[in-house]
Formats: C-alpha cells, structure tokens, sequence
C-alpha cells in the first residue's frame, strides 16, 4: 500500500520541541522564529526532514505556518483545518484563523518595539518575505534570515532521500531536452535575462525529462537549476543523484553539487530572471549582494509544461483508459459488496488501491485518495485514518476522489456512488452538479477565454438553487507529474492565462452539506481546438476534449432535470465509455459496466 | 429633434487646417503635436469647442487621436472605425491601425533622435502620459507639455458651454449632498489621505447632486472639484454656472472659478489622491510641482455613485415603465407600417424619439439611436446619416438601441425586430442570443463574483454554435447620468469589482453577421440580494431584477430550442411586462401589446 492510516496527530511531542526552540532562539538573539510548512521547493509533498511544522507542532495539514515568540506559539491555519488542528496540536500551541489574522498585525499584539524574528531563508519565497517586510514597514518589529533554528534541536531528523533521478523517455515527453532547452533559451534572450534560476522540481523535471522519488505522490527530482540563455543548464543535486542519466543529460547539462548552487548564482551575469513566487529569499539575497540585476517573471517552464505535447497528450489518454479500467473494477466491486455493509471507508481505499496496481503500472497513486461516506463526504480534504475511519452504510452517498501515477500519465478522478437508496434531494443536488460538469464538458470559447471565465458555467445549476461549493472547479494536471499544477485553471482564482490546447484541467464541480454527505463528479479533460460548425462564425474557439471514461452512477441523476442536450452528452459519454472501457474488463466488472453505461 | 442626421464629414477642411497646424508646430519648435478626441474630463461626449479631432481631420468617431508630425499626419483609430475614417478625412491624414501599432513605435519610425512632441496636458490623462513615456524611454524622443496648438490655429472656435447647473432633488438621488461628502471624507481619511482630485463631471455631478447641460446626451456638468477629509468641497467653474445652486450647495462647498483650479492644487496640504485613469496630466504635474505628496487611486466617487439608492432604483424603476410604454407605442407604430414598405431607418429614428418626447419627461436621448436594418444592423455603433440612411425592406431583421434620459432615471434598450417573415436561421441566431440573455436574467450567485465571472453564461449558447458576440454583455449605468459608467460591467474586460446590491447593468448579447443581419436584445438590470431559498446554502446570494419591460419579438424565437425553464422565463417576464406596461398605452399600442405578451 502507498496510502496509509496511522494518526499522525501526537500533540505529545510538541512540549518539549517548543521549549528547546526557544532556548535555540535566546541563543540566537531573536524573539521569534517562523516555521513554514514548505521545504525550499514550495511543493504540495515535502520529505520527512522536511516535515518541520508538523514535528514541531504535531499538526499535519498541507498548509499554514507557525510563529514561535517567548511566550507563544501561533500554528496559523486556514478554514480546512480549524478543527483538525485542534485535534494535533498541544495547549501550548495557539491556533490562529489565517489569512484573516495577518502574520505582521499578530506579532506586532505580541512584541514589543525592537524585536526581531528569525526564518531560514531557503523556506520562504520572495514574494511572501517581501510582502511581510512591507506589512512590518509601520513596526518597529525586524525579521531576520538565520540559520534554521529547527534544524538545530531535531537530533534525529530523517536524512533527504537519496534515490537516483531517472531519465523520463523521450517518446513520452515528446520532446527531447534539448529542444525544451532551446524553447526557454529563445524565450530568455526575448525577455532579455541571460539566465532563469528554476526551483521548482516539476520545472526542472519537465525541462530536463528527468523524474525522482524524492517526495511522495509527485515523481519529482529535489534540485535546483540555473537555465542560460545559450540553452545550457546547471543543474545542481546532491551528490550521486544524476549520476545515472550522465549520458541522459548530456553535455549541455552541467551537473553539480547542491553546495555549489549559491556560489553559482554569485557568479552570474544578470539580468538573472527570478520567480518571486517561487524562488526562496536566499535566491534573491544572494543575487542581489552580487549585484546582478534581476528581472521577476513567471517561472519560464510553467506555460510550456502546462501546453501537453501531442504524445503527452497520448500517454494521458492511455493512463486514463487503464485507471479507468481499474476504477470499473472498484465500482463493480463495491456495488457488489458495500449495500450488504460492513465495509469501511479504508477498505474502500485498501481496495481501490489494489484495484490500481493490478494494473502492474501504478508507480504511486497522485495523492491521497479521500474515501467520505455519509457526513465524511463533506469534509471537502477528509483524508481517512484509524481513528476517523467509519462503516460505510446502506443508504449512504460515498464520495471517492483518487488518481495515479502511471509512466505515462496522471490521473484524477471523483466519483460518489449511491449505497443503497439515495433520497430525493440528494439525488437533485447530484443532478446540479452533473449538470455543472456536463457544461464544462461541452463548452466551446474563443482564445483568449480564461478558466476564471468559464467557472460560472459549472456552478450556474447549484447556483438558480442557491447552492454552491467552496473550491475551483478545475486544476491544472500535470504528465507523470504534480496532479496539481499551473498555471491555468477553472476557478475565480485562477491565474489570468488563456486556456490553450494542449492543457490538461480537472472539471469537477461538488456539492457538500455539512454533517450529512458530499457530492463530486469528476474528470479530467484536455484543452483542444473546435472544429469549424456549420453556420458557426469564423472565429478560432476551442473546446474540451474528455481522458476519464469511467460511468457516472445513474442512480443518483433526476433525469427529469437535464434538458435534452445534457441527457444526449450523458447517453454518449456512457456509450463511449463502455466501447473504451468494456473491452479491459471482464466477468462480473463487464456486465456490471454495461448496465452502468445504458442510456437514461 | 435631440438625434440629427447630417454627415458631419467633410473631408476638404483638413488639408489647410493641417498646414496652419504645421505652421503653429515649427514656430513652437515642436516636431509633432498629440490631438486626442478627449476633453479635460475624459468623457464620451465633448462640447463642440472640444471637438479639436473632428475639426483637424473630419474624423468624428467616439475614440482615437491624431498625431500630427511634419511629414505625416497619423490618425489612430480601432476595428470599429476603419471604414468611417476613410471616408471621413483627406488622404493628407494617414489613418493608423490603433492599438495594434504602438504610437511609441510610430513615432521612432517616423523620427529622428531628438524631436520632440507636443502635447496639452489638460487632455491627456496621467496614465496616459506616464506610458507614452516609458515607451520612448528607449529613444531618443521627448514629448513635452505645450499650450493647444489647435485652439491657436482654431479661429471660430466655439465658445464653452455656458448654461448654468441645476440642483438635482434629494428626493430623487436618495442621499443628500452633506451625507455623500460625509462618506467620501471616511474614505479619503481611512486611506490617509487629506483630499481628492475630481475631474470627472459624473463623479461632481453625484457627489454634489447637481446637473448640467454642458455636453449632450450626459447631464453633467464641465467642472473639476476637490474633496477634503473634512467633507468641505472646493467647486471650480466657469463663472456664473453655479449662481444659481448657492443655496443647494451651501456652506461647505466653496465655488471658485475655474482659472483658480492649478493654483488650488499647488497650495494643498498632501497626500492629494488622484486618479491616474481619468486626472488630466497637468493636475499630476502640478502637485509634483508643488512638492505635494500623491496617492494614486480610483476616483472616490466611482463605486458610491455605481451603487444606487432606494430612491434612485425607484426612480430608475418609473423612468423605465415611462420609457417601456414609449417603447411599446413606437413597435405598435413600426409593426402597422413597416411591413408595408416606405419606412427608413431615419424614419425610425424619428418615430422613436417622437414618441419618447410624448411623454413629456424626455430631457434628452441617452445616446445616439442606433437603428440598423438589415446589414446595417451587424454595423455595431452604426449610426445614420443622411447618406448611409437605407429603406427597411420587409423580410429583414432590424435593430433600433435607443435610451432616454429622464429627471429619475437613465435608459438603454435594444429590441430587433423582424420586418416581416424571419429566416430559420435568424430565429435560431435570436433565440441563442435570447437564452444568453435569460440566462443572465435568471442568474443568482455568490458575493464576490464580478462580470467578469459572469459574462460566459451569455454567451454560452452562442459558443455551443461556434458564434460570439464582439463586444461586453454589459455596462453600469447611471441614474440620470451618463448611459455608460462603471466601475462594473458584464465583460471579460470588466474591473475585477464585485458586484453589489443597487447596482444597475446593462444586459445585452448580440449576434451579428457582417453584410447581412445583427441581433441584439438588451434589457437593464439592477443587483439585488437574493431570497434565501429552500433547500439553499446558508450563504448570501445576490440576483438580478429586470428594470426594462419591453416586449421580446416572439416571431424570432424558436420555442423548440428554449428549455422549460427558459420558456417560462420568457413567459412570466411578457406576463409582467402586459401588467407594468399595459395600463399605460391606448388603443391599438394596447391591442399590440396583448398580443406581443401572449406565452409562447
């Protein structure tokens, strides 16, 4: 099994970790020090040794921060983790609602004129120490780049993985290194940088073909990379890391040590192009106490990483086909057995989980898979444990959210099933959010059009009922990378970036009542160019084309709800399913599908 | 007649116009000279002694400018006015594609290091300036504030406006002039500053509840003000406009003549905030002059004056039954006589204000009418003259977009009829362009969504097709003010500014099929907080509420293609417009009426 169940959550051990932080900061002169969640590569998985809040504090979740003064310690966390926070952490903690309370107004309720905070300047990014530099500007309060005061007092803090990076082929990729090399180089030269500095391990894995097993979930390499406008790279791992894909690489890509990546960026010629949301402030400090003029843009691997090629794109769709096959597999499974009971939400995952790796290609799943029955459902990031683990029962909705990673693609994929009877308003809302999603599905835009645009569309049948789910729509997916990743989306949030073919988003409206179930559908979809209509304008529009094929429990839709073109859009999604997915699966899972795939 | 119809072109005043210019450039010793379409206060429409653009080059259109250098002389204009242009101006003027071309590029090709342009810094905004000139950083090319050279050359210039202001009734606007100062001055103080620049005429207009006559179709008067945190207002116009409003404006507003502005500026205590969109760049130099510290931000007014009292919903409530019935009288009026052939867009025009000046509320049309028959309605600002003027042939689709200005309220409806039997393609093209703009109707969201969020569920029908519309969904509109305000509109280029309760749009997809047809159905719309619903979120929703009652012509609709919950949309809105609109019209208008609000 990837997925595991063990609570985390030991607010035991935050006591005396806090007390010798302390001590480690009267040492160091400073009255407070922050402790990120983040290691220096911003990612959604971090390594064990850099599980820092979370062995600091005993809290676990995927974002926040803590603040340790001399006589408290604020663990700032978002909405989602109000609850669960209070569960992980001890009373010597104080857990702070953020963003609403900003991280300068607290310190200056907490300290006086004069006092200085320490961070480690390796786990903040530029943007965020900028920001709070301003927001301090008005105070008399300083904060200061020292060395990682945690780091200092964790005795046996884990060692930072080890495994080899291994090369990612090209016929997968669909484009060698050296043509990605050549695409940034021209793009550096026209934004008139000599240089990018990448600190994104998904950047540097895509521009690079290479991936690793350095955090779970996501088949990143931890390194950090200077690309030059000549199209050569620096790449800068620790030692032994790249010494298997030497011949992969190249003479165009100059390994070195992890040590060596400071000193490197001294040396640089500017203008260096830095990613202010993403390069830590050692970056900056560093190139600013050389002197070297920097230019802040977008990480110059995002928008060509997020643009599929054409044999990503096929390896996307061949992924799909086989998680597909396998999630038909789980559902034909737990339709034969949940309505009977006695199964739990665990051994849904347990099961779905087997299911993927009887596939023989399942190298991780893309994250943890969320397995709500009933009031869980609602829970929009409920990751089940030992201890919140529940039956799922007969006349239940469960909602299950999982993917995979498979070498030639990542998938993702929500889908709640009826246990037994669903009632009348449950069956509505599912209708509205199918309906949400089915829009997305059919649209067609011109270019230019954003995901922030067209998020209105998935959520306009919830909304005429006045529902609506607190999430984006959609994410940006990548290939055999972060199931995560930008910079495009379907979301009021999302970035101000055209869609354009050859991206992968999710498409996965919800809809959740809390203390009573969870609803969400959904599918990855790809971004391609529509075909010219009859009568249609002549104009450029695109459309989306749809990777997940797996049926969408019937049971829970009102068919009365959907106006012909939704019935018709369902009819040939099921039918298209069954044809592609029908021939990978046998027995019981085959007449199970073919029931699943009829018409309305 | 408010509307004429004479072709205000003629091209042969340019040539020597243009050479007096020239002249007027060499003896100030300037390579070049800026002639933008805007007056000081940046508004749609100029007073004729503001017209310097249509008097230099004969070119008449709503936006562009002229860039007059020794050689060439450049007419910048967009998409909208490339055929206009050509017939309006002389071939000395060389009509330039704006903004594909960059006027700093056009220049650098048309000059040598060195030169310098002239400019009037009372007609160019400061964000205006401020680009232009970090275009040229990378020449050797300065621009220079100088006085107007065309006024110098502008012999029968006509005199400014001089009809004085009126006080517009609290009653009407719902919140006395003390009340609106008092909100202003919180505002100005929470953002730590002393004053604010006024110098767009609506914001003065609201602000001090006052009206004018200066420009036509906006009520609003030609002044520049400034608003301190005390709430006090320093009033600056033109001697004599305000005598009559003493009393009204009272003590704290201290009118001064409009000479007294820049030397009022230069003796502020700072921060001064200004807007960089609309304050003249002089305003922006004259502060800096002053050594006065400048907070840039939007004009204060902008989002007060955008969100409308209970009075001035009420009155935007009666002025549309008002107008509706005008509407109602003029599509009876057109339904009896256009099918029998004779009628010309003119006519229509005629008619159509004819019967709004019946009223005997009408103080002004909001804006030219557009009144496009056949192809002449995909023409999307068309406007006609006595030379385009064109028959309006049975078996034609025709467009009229037309708004009357009333004391209690601003309106702006499109209706497109059909001059007898519609194509299945024109009705298929209506109906698609009417499901967008129910959809809107029916609309119910979250806070904090913008029109920008929105604007895809208008045009979600038209893109299933392959069609699109070229221009916004919608627009703010004032309260007897100018038909086309903001901060808010329904676009993809709308501000990023949530929509609020009293908020009042415009609402109005299009379709439109060059050389043959244009559609557009147009109702205006106000922001409303959204009942709660059973069933619904505990979350606060907003909702649209039709202001505009005005039958939608059935004959080009295709019922088959609406959804039920469309049709009874349709249906329930023709139901209420029978019962709003039916005790005002007589007769065969009434007759007409109950039949044009028949369900389908």
């Amino acid at each position: 099994m990837f997925q595991t169940f063990a609570d985390s959550a030991s607010p035991k051990q935050g006591p005396p970790r806090l007390a010798a932080l302390r001590a480690a900061m009267a040492a160091q002169r400073v009255q407070g020090f922050l402790v990120p969640r983040a290691d220096a590569h911003q990612g959604e998985y971090v390594a064990p040794g850099d599980a820092r809040l979370a062995w600091l504090t005993g809290f676990t979740g995927s974002a926040g921060f803590a603040c340790v003064l001399p006589n408290v310690a604020g663990v700032f966390i978002d909405g989602r983790y109000r609850v669960q926070v209070r569960d992980q952490v001890a009373d010597v903690f104080t857990p702070v609602h953020w963003p609403e309370v900003k991280l300068a107004d607290w310190l200056s309720d907490h300290l006086g004129d004069g006092a200085k905070i320490g961070f480690d300047p390796w786990l903040h990014t530029t943007r965020e120490i900028d920001a709070l530099r301003k927001d301090l500007a008005t105070t008399a309060i300083q904060i200061v780049a020292t060395t990682n005061l945690v780091d200092e007092i964790w005795d046996d803090r884990p060692a930072p993985p080890g495994a080899a990076f291994t090369a990612y082929p090209d016929d997968l990729a669909g484009k060698s290194h050296a043509t990605k090399r050549a695409e940034i180089a021209e793009a550096l030269t026209k934004a008139g940088a000599t240089s990018a500095v990448l600190t994104l391990p998904d950047s540097i894995a895509w521009l690079l073909n290479i991936r690793g097993t350095d955090v779970e979930r996501n088949p990143v390499p931890q390194a950090f990379a200077v690309v030059h406008a000549s199209g050569q790279v620096d790449l800068f791992a620790r030692a032994g890391k790249a010494d298997g894909i030497a011949q992969h690489l190249g003479p165009d890509v100059n390994v070195q040590d992890e040590g060596a990546f400071l000193g490197a960026l001294a040396a640089l010629q500017g203008p260096v192009q830095i990613d202010p949301k993403s390069a830590p402030q050692i970056v900056a400090d560093t190139l600013e106490q050389a002197g070297t003029k920097v230019i802040h843009r977008d990480d110059p691997c995002l928008l060509p990483k997020a643009i599929k090629t054409v044999a990503e794109i096929a390896g996307a769709r061949a992924a799909h086909l086989r998680d597909g096959a396998a999630m038909v597999n789980f559902l034909a499974w737990l339709d034969a057995k949940a309505p009977k009971g006695g199964l739990t939400e665990i051994d849904v995952v347990k099961a779905l989980e087997g299911f993927r790796r009887a596939t023989n290609a399942l190298l991780d799943i893309s994250f943890e898979t969320i397995s709500g029955a009933g009031e869980h459902g609602a829970i929009v990031h409920y990751r089940v444990t030992d201890s919140t683990n529940r039956p799922v029962r007969p006349g239940e909705v469960l909602l299950v959210d999982s993917g995979g990673q498979y070498i030639d693609g990542t998938t993702d994929i929500t889908r709640t099933m009826a246990i037994g009877a669903p009632t009348k308003d449950q069956r509505a809302c599912f209708t509205r959010v199918l309906q949400g999603m089915i829009a997305i599905s059919r649209a067609r835009f011109p270019t230019g059009v954003t995901g922030a645009h067209l998020d209105a569309l998935a959520r306009y049948p919830l909304w005429l009922a006045g529902q609506d789910y607190d999430h984006g729509t959609g994410h940006g997916v990548g290939a055999y990378l972060s199931v995560h990743e930008g910079p495009q989306g379907i979301s009021r949030r999302a970035a101000p970036v055209p869609l354009e073919p050859g991206m992968i988003l999710s498409n996965e409206p919800g809809y959740y009542r809390e203390g009573e179930f969870g609803i969400r559908i959904e599918n990855l979809i790809t971004v391609v160019d529509a075909p010219a209509l009859k009568g249609g304008d002549d104009r450029a529009m695109l459309a989306f084309d749809t990777l997940t094929y797996v049926p969408i429990d019937r049971r829970l839709i009102d068919a009365a709800m959907l106006t012909l073109d939704e019935r018709a859009w369902l009819d040939d999604y099921h039918a298209k399913t069954l044809t592609l997915i029908g021939p990978r699966v046998d027995g019981a899972a085959f007449a199970w599908l073919d029931k699943a795939c009829a018409p309305l």
